[in-house]
């Protein structure tokens, strides 16, 4: 079960101006399930996304990227879930290009102003027929207040829909932050199984959109790890629609641009640590702190090599501070360290010093820490000033039941 | 349980001219089970090792380098099982020193003339005492016959142990060489959980031995994976009596080098394969290769990056030929490929080209594979002419029972 983590309510999801959304039940995989979610944005809306590193990446990435090269103001998202569109080759990139068009015809507007995303198996031929079929009905539910039904419509094995909402004053004038994201496995930097919409009705020029978006999915979803693997689909994707008529940001500097990006960092940050919360299998949520390295990369590769090591994150599961495997996995972490220096602590509790276990350290203060839902990892490596985090779970049987099962 | 993995018999097993093994029951860890481990060599052998690169490594890995180092000739191994000597600070090493030096004391040699070995719990304190007062029985014990008791001694979590003779002739004389090892949990190279100790009654010069264990090494126990994690005290030793009365090796182009060198790294490979056959959890054994790279290292990072997915491992423990996941492992690898050129295999079955699904392909018989116990993954990137290997094995529920239950 998910930690620590409620499910989105109704109430708390706030809607954009600018922006209306609409679901469908279009039986793409299962049944009595909505799994399709069309986006439309008013005319004025800057688009910016940042999307994986595979190279395998999905044809709906590959489409999403060329429209939004194309120059073309970005008029409506569609997003299915079911199916990820990925290692499908020529006729996949042609479903996520006809799907579009379909979009399009319905919005009145090009097809290049259409973004595509799928989530969901790989490897297998789009659905695209029931795709195409189920359009008019989420054209039809267009609303601003569907907030909660779309988070809803892009799960796969997420157990809880993650979506989030915050207000902000710019200039006089209050905005809206709401985002959604799904992911649950293969979660990994670069990014994950992970499709993340986060839209204001701030109004933000293109360049600075772009910005901002790297800076919020940097802070956040590059953050977080559930199984290493990273996906062929990531996407984040951040919308300005300018329709809360709050001036345009147009100057990095402004004490206003810090702000939204503040708030929309924070956002994708929420989202992110979700992900984690409700990783396949999940059933603690680890935040592994690196302090006093020499960079932040370097912080950021120890942290990984601990929050990714398969022994680790099993003694997490079965609360054992069984805390010699976090050492083994720092000094396979490929950082030329002196382990004599570098201090662990779970929580408060000191635990490892000197280049072994802490004369301070109890087994039943370790064994305390590691029945919580939320632990920290906190590792001091005293040879300078950068620090880093990421976020992480647990490795437990349902992780495996889960991947093993999960065509089924 | 092991994967088409055979238990060795005493009567497989060859004693080596030159070597005595002596084993007993300490009660380092658990009572009634042999866990020290005493191997005598004869005066002329020559020693040479590979370590663990883990930067945290374990007491008895840094006292075994030293003491190589020291240029006195090697007497004697000592190795317990229980308590892996790891993350234990200044006290680890001096548990380290006092057990060579018990076994000095005993067998009339230095302390520098001793190597230390350990495996088991990391970051708890080696009970020396019932090392020390094992010690005895164990010199008691000592006896060309032991190798089957010796390969019993050094088990962790194994289910079965790992032990290989094999026999060539050289220059007229037959030598013999054996070979064990241990490992299971924490494999990854550079090495592994992983003790072995391959020894022959060839004599061969120090400078050519240690080439010799690089080569082995490299070829064998480089080249498998179970989770991911190296550990603190990995380490393969490989002994040279000379007691055979064959001609010394002193010439790397020699013929009979040759000859030994590709018996040695036979012996190597089988142990290797051994350990991931008995892989924690292990339902499958997976040979993964990756074939017309740019070179070697590419290879094998992108067989790699296939074989240590969780995706990839839980699919296959389904026995559920979700093969899209190797594709999105073979595009996170790191490597900028034209994914549009390569082919995947399962076995000889052709799964996927063209950046897609192969027209040709059936799931029927990408499911006849997957039931298989030993797969091949065979990926071809068609962009050169090098190849590289990697063994592995599934992930199953029992690796994450295995190792959320470890310490209890």
């Amino acid at each position: 079960m998910p930690v620590n983590l409620p499910a989105p309510t109704l109430s708390s999801l706030l809607p954009v101006k600018g922006i209306v959304l609409g679901t469908t039940e279009a039986n793409i995989k299962k049944p009595n399930r909505k799994d399709l979610l069309v986006m439309q944005l008013s005319p004025q809306a800057t688009v910016a996304g940042v999307f994986t590193q595979n190279r395998f990446c999905a044809a709906p990435v590959i489409v999403a990227r060329e429209h939004l090269a194309s120059g073309k103001n970005i008029r409506a998202l569609v997003v299915n879930t079911g199916n990820a569109n990925a290692g499908t080759g020529e006729e996949g990139l042609a479903a996520a290009r006809t799907t579009c068009s379909e979009v399009a015809k319905l919005l009145d507007c090009k097809a290049e102003q259409v973004l595509p995303f799928s989530t969901g198996v790989i490897m297998e031929a789009l659905p695209l027929e029931r795709i195409v079929a189920g359009l008019p009905a989420c054209v039809e539910n267009l609303s601003s207040d569907h907030w909660f039904d779309a988070a809803h419509a892009i799960m796969t094995t997420d157990i809880v829909a993650k979506a989030v909402s915050r207000q902000v004053s710019l200039g006089g004038v209050t905005v809206t932050v709401t985002g959604i994201a799904k992911g649950s496995g293969m979660i990994h930097p670069n990014m994950a199984t992970m499709l993340g919409y986060i839209a204001t009705d701030a109004a933000v020029t293109l360049p600075l959109l772009q910005q901002m978006v790297k800076h919020a999915c940097d802070a956040s979803f590059n953050c977080i790890t559930v199984d290493g693997d990273t996906s062929t689909n990531d996407s984040l994707i951040l919308i300005a629609t300018g329709a809360s008529g709050a001036p345009a940001l147009s100057d990095s500097n402004h004490s206003d641009f810090q702000l939204l990006q503040g708030t929309i960092t924070e956002v994708a940050t929420l989202l992110a640590q979700a992900i984690v919360r409700d990783g396949e299998g999940a059933t603690k949520f680890i935040t592994v702190t690196v302090e006093g390295g020499e960079s932040v990369a370097e912080c950021k590769q120890i942290a990984y090599a601990v929050a990714r090591s398969p022994l680790v994150k099993t003694a997490f599961f079965a609360s054992d501070p069984n805390l010699g495997r976090i050492l083994a996995a720092i000094g396979y972490a490929g950082i030329s360290l002196d382990v004599q220096r570098l201090k662990l602590y779970l929580d408060d509790v000191l635990v490892a010093e000197n280049g072994g276990r802490a004369y301070s350290y109890l087994e039943e203060d370790g064994q305390r820490v590691m029945q919580q839902g939320d632990i920290t990892v906190r590792i001091v490596l005293e040879r300078g000033t950068a620090s880093g985090t990421v976020w992480t779970c647990d490795f437990s049987y349902d992780y495996v039941k889960i991947n093993a099962s999960y065509r089924s």
